[in-house]
């Protein structure tokens, strides 16, 4: 073998595991938007055997010997060769830790899992989906054990989805935000309430999805490479840099749930967009990791989409296409009642402040279920204790609690942080993108390409080339400081609230 | 290798191909369906690669060994076993004569054929679309002469579509059917003309596609197993017998070009979803031919869903979705005009009578297309001139003319015969079946299960269990004979024009 011989069959390899995530990725699409609800057995049978050949390409031999071999010629390599080889061996020496037959079971579980969940949070039925839920906790620790038999289960969870997290980062974390948000949150209750009635009153379908291409296309997104679909839970997902897709759900008595979940995707899909080409096709595609990827999301939905300037900018159209239920309303009226921070029951609704209480909940929740201090049984309990604690707030039923969020059903355990955290990177982002940006005042004209352009310079055009971290600290010339973040709630919060 | 471990590694396999079948068939409905404009390269490039791993599965040393194996302890296989091992053996002889390079290359033409069909069709631009077509003309006499190097092509390309049908048959067939039909349009054209305009104001689309869900529900179709979607050009895919889907398109100002779409292809879909659960995942699964497919079809479209008995049926649903529209109008009106015999433009809104003529046109322009006998560049002019020779129409422009259907684009040449065979079928069809049900009584009464159970037991469940042929003597205990079809005509036409 020669170096180009191996470069070249390294690409291929890439490639052929490409196409067999791209089919897979679209029949998760298609199994959550428009499939009839009886495909769940064919649909889990096709995904059982292109994931075990997915597998297969991932862990044959032939990727270990050309991994060995260009490890070995690693000086010979470009930058972008080299990193493709290191992130080609991370993934597969995990995928490798997990035997076959159990990667592959676990693949059709996760179907059936999903399917199960929507069913189950529709009829408010979490004794359905307990036992599917308990083979994936189960199955996270088992597979983390398989990869870092030394290391502890939840922080080899929490660094899949952010290289480098681990609990006691989250720990101190989440210690800095509640000491800054509780009181605020304190301070509010203490004010006069926002109205935000006027949202909460019929709004039909077909103009708010009217609504969601105009939103896109002031988020600068390209629809020829992005459609928008209808699930029960609004997700983003891409096949390639030109073709990704998100999801909203639209909600006939509430005008902002659909709204943010499509700004947020669409924070999602930019950010996916606008990868360097000389990634595409290559396991250096896309977003970077969770927390980088939610801060973008967040970013777009929060910092821009909940700013007064982003309310100015589309109330004309929201006027528009909403005239009855807008009338005797301002921009600055829109502009509070979207920013009416009130402890709640839903973790998509919630707003800037209260959110990350609810990350806490489920963040707390997963740790104990991992640690095996709560089993899967005790969560309608123990969610609705927390949520007590942390926000004040009654839980009526499971469909509004532990079943709301559909992430521990697509077995993800370790996801929720990145929430907060990307929140909290957006404020810091922010901070350094206003030294050579007017934002708000961009935003106010309705010009947010500018904004992009800024991202994608920093972040976006270097997809997984680095890792989160001294991404992140190249993007700041500082360390990762959530007091950006708190600071930024702080003055936001008391401007609104006058405290 | 014992017949056991032979019988199960060949199951494995069958289902193996099955997982890329029903992969690839996903990604080409969401392609056609909810995929952004600019997605066709990456698909491209992930179909490609899927194909050729489908391509190796079935070509593969095992699989000709498995099928070697099983041929030689043939008497000890069950019918069914047997039949699945020739049945993949016809396919995966015709796969392997076709070189892996050209076959993967063909799939990558086919899945850009389709989008520039599309723009083509949009925009009424033959010259963009004509290199796409010239190469899929030149594909398909290539790969018909690496399949049976003796044979005749086009009698390659109908036994592909229609196994056992040859010119020689399609010749006689269409002679009989114009011999009858051409006279019959004649004395129509001597009659009042029926008024159909009540049919083309405007109809809103979501009240037609609230229209669809009734229909598919009075057509007995299993929502839980089968969706509708929207294309361009309507079809119907499954990826299992309980995965199917079909769709439509609809137009703003035409009620019935939706609605016989949507019959039709639930026609397609009743045959899928009916048959039987011992050939689920193997190659015996679905439907076995297109003629026998689109009797189906044409016979729900046409012998149910244009007679009297049916229009009786639904017509207070259409007054209760469009009750302006219908205003004066009876179901009998409605049965006259959704019957309009009237020479036009497009094949799928033509009327029962002329229909078998838009496909002589289509037939004998790729026989032409075949022998070499015209160009694809002739074809704008050969379809005006054949359009005018047996309809008598001008085309206006190519959109409406030789652009107008997906088949070609989508590599589809000697399909089209089909559509007017599974007609004729059709009308033997009812004729065996009036001796057992009431059939249009049984309409009437909008209680459409006995017909589907009658055609479930003597077609669906069988699946590709036997040829076309054998299968449709069994179902009429006689040879096919295209006079029931054209008696089916001149008697449902001569009441409606009073001949």
């Amino acid at each position: 073998m020669d170096l180009q011989t191996a470069v070249k069959a390294f690409r291929d390899l890439q490639l052929k595991l490409h196409a067999y995530n791209h089919a897979m990725g679209v029949m998760h699409l298609d199994a959550t938007t428009v499939a009839p609800a009886g495909t769940g057995e064919g649909r889990g049978i096709s995904l059982g055997i292109l994931s075990e050949a997915a597998y297969a390409i991932e862990t044959s031999d032939e990727a270990k010997e050309l991994v060995k071999y260009l490890l070995a010629h690693k000086d010979e390599l470009s930058a972008q060769q080299a990193r493709e080889v290191e992130m080609f061996a991370r993934s597969s020496e995990y995928t490798a830790s997990i035997p076959a037959d159990e990667f592959t079971a676990y693949q059709v579980h996760l179907n059936k899992a999903g399917e199960v969940w929507k069913n189950a949070k529709n009829t408010n039925d979490f004794a359905s989906f307990a036992p599917y839920l308990e083979k994936i906790v189960e199955t996270n620790i088992k597979f983390a054990k398989y990869y870092k038999p030394e290391g502890d289960v939840m922080d080899t969870l929490l660094d899949q989805y952010e290289r480098g997290f681990d609990q006691k980062q989250a720990d101190a974390f989440f210690a800095a935000l509640r000491e800054k948000i509780v009181p605020l949150i304190a301070k509010i209750k203490e004010k006069t309430q926002i109205d935000d009635s006027f949202l909460h009153c019929d709004f039909p379908i077909d103009k708010q999805k009217e609504f969601s291409d105009y939103l896109m296309e002031v988020l600068c997104i390209d629809r020829n490479h992005c459609t928008i679909g209808e699930t029960e839970h609004p997700y983003t997902t891409n096949f390639n840099k030109n073709d990704v897709r998100i999801t909203t759900h639209y909600y006939k008595n509430d005008l902002t749930n659909s709204m943010y979940s499509v700004i947020h995707e669409s924070g999602h899909a930019t950010y996916e967009l606008n990868c360097g080409d000389e990634y595409q096709y290559t396991c250096l595609s896309g977003g970077v990791s969770m927390g980088i990827h939610e801060s973008q999301s967040r970013f777009f939905e929060n910092i821009i989409g909940r700013s007064e300037a982003f309310c100015e900018l589309i109330f004309p159209k929201v006027c528009e296409l909403f005239p009855e239920q807008m009338q005797g309303k301002t921009a600055h009226d829109f502009y509070l009642a979207v920013n009416k921070s009130e402890p709640s029951l839903i973790r998509i609704q919630a707003d800037e402040l209260t959110y990350a209480l609810h990350i806490m909940v489920r963040y707390e929740i997963e740790k104990a279920l991992i640690k095996g201090e709560i089993k899967v049984s005790d969560l309608p309990r123990v969610w609705a204790e927390k949520m007590k604690e942390y926000l004040g707030v009654d839980v009526p039923d499971d469909a509004r609690g532990c079943l709301q969020d559909s992430h521990w059903g697509s077995g993800s355990i370790g996801y929720f942080p990145t929430y907060a955290l990307g929140s909290a990177y957006g404020a810091q982002f922010l901070a350094c993108m206003e030294k050579d940006l007017d934002v708000y005042g961009l935003v106010r004209e309705g010009n947010l390409q500018p904004i992009v352009d800024w991202l994608t310079e920093k972040i976006y055009r270097h997809a997984c080339m680095y890792d989160p971290k001294p991404l992140f600290e190249s993007v700041v010339g500082a360390e990762f400081d959530p007091h950006y973040f708190t600071d930024y709630l702080e003055k936001k919060y008391s401007a609104i609230y006058g405290l």
